[in-house]
């Protein structure tokens, strides 16, 4: 996960937008991953205001700087990135695939004085051999061969989710577990007494022959461990299963 | 990377879209990542016609499912993982970070039985308590805290990116995982399945009061899908609580 600091050198270049809904697109995916510096070369007028007006457009909007160029965008950076789906051209840069970026970032981020530019494409064709030639590395968003021309809004997305959640200091996971058990588990004389309590609900519906009701207490108990019950689980199992007990054993109460 | 057939295993549910230029990003980001099996939960119904129908609208969209609840659609899901930005109430379900979401993905793909739905909410408030209980995990996309709501096409397109970079066989790491598999699982439908009769037999044995029905209902979905239970687990279960029933039901019949 990246700093407030680190996040503070990292800014994100559009080439000659077009579409204003893309733009906005592209500033609220910097906003939810944290960014705030945008920067637009070369933008038509009429559909940069537009996209700066809009109704909930991220506050960066507002801030972001214009240039007439690339090379002027990109004139403080130490480290640009152009960015790109699958082409058949061959880059005159090396080439690196985005789920392979963030070390780079990282290692980058590391000298205090260093800045980074993602830059990206027009909608139409993308970045230009000109364009690039400004790019340390070209960074290719690994998409189907079928369908590879991605929407700018989605591309901008897919980048920044990347960076910010895999360059930088290894975020420390508020989840460690994947999968189940967050509270304390039953006790095996706990699961015993369910287990008991089970057994006991399958003899008073005839469940099984009896000569199946050995295997079935084995099979019981190992399931039982299996599932990793919480307390609530339990008391639940329990106060069902004794439930049941009674009316089998007494049908006629209610 | 996913593999075709590991992809033809994955589908996208989107619970009640609204806006058409959404629903088709999402198509979109899916054929940009090689998934083809979209389906739509109560889709607004022009809307829908709205977004199958635009101009350039990848084909996966004429071939989308239509079903009337979630439950429907995930049916023969075996691994359903809802998806959702940081929010401030408290899932009760587990929560993966969605970069650490690839080896869940991996381990369930090596099942060649099982099949992954992967759910988006609506635009407005995104997915409710009630979807949720039908999910196995929340898959957290980890935005930053003062802008953490995204767009849903973006949601979807960093979703899949990183599922269809990072799930399957390793790119390039020459020392592949050998976790062993663990046992495939029920599908959601055989936990409803499941789910329905012991809501029978808590009703035939008068478990609970008439006000608390729907609470249980809910708890026992989550539960249900929390345990991981094997087929094996699942056949038993059906058996033992389908003799319950039928005693409860008839009490005299031996």
């Amino acid at each position: 996960m990246l700093t407030p600091q680190q996040r503070d050198r990292i800014s994100v270049v559009l080439v000659s937008p077009r579409n204003p809904l893309n733009i906005g697109a592209v500033a609220r995916a910097m906003a939810n991953f944290g960014l705030a510096h945008l920067t637009v070369v070369a933008p038509y007028e009429p559909h940069w205001r537009e996209a700066r007006s809009a109704i909930g457009a991220p506050e960066l909007l507002a801030n972001a700087r214009e240039a007439a160029t690339l090379a002027e965008a990109v004139r403080d950076c130490t480290l640009v990135l152009g960015t790109g789906t699958l082409t058949h051209r061959k880059p005159e840069q090396p080439v690196i695939r985005l789920d392979q970026l963030a070390p780079l970032i990282t290692r980058e981020l590391d000298h205090p004085a260093d800045n980074i530019a993602l830059i990206f494409g027009p909608e139409k064709h993308g970045l230009t051999r000109e364009d690039l030639s400004f790019c340390h590395h070209l960074v290719e968003i690994p998409t189907d061969s079928r369908q590879p021309s991605m929407n700018l809004g989605q591309a901008a997305a897919v980048c920044l989710y990347e960076i910010a959640a895999r360059s930088g200091v290894p975020a420390e996971n508020p989840y460690p577990q994947t999968s189940a058990p967050t509270s304390a588990r039953p006790t095996s004389g706990n699961l015993d007494v369910l287990a008991d309590l089970i057994q006991q609900v399958m003899l008073a519906s005839n469940y099984s022959p009896r000569n199946m009701q050995a295997a079935n207490q084995h099979d019981l108990r190992l399931m039982l461990r299996r599932l990793h019950l919480t307390p609530a689980d339990q008391r639940r199992a329990l106060g069902l299963f004794r439930r049941i007990l009674r009316r089998l054993q007494s049908p006629h109460r209610t």
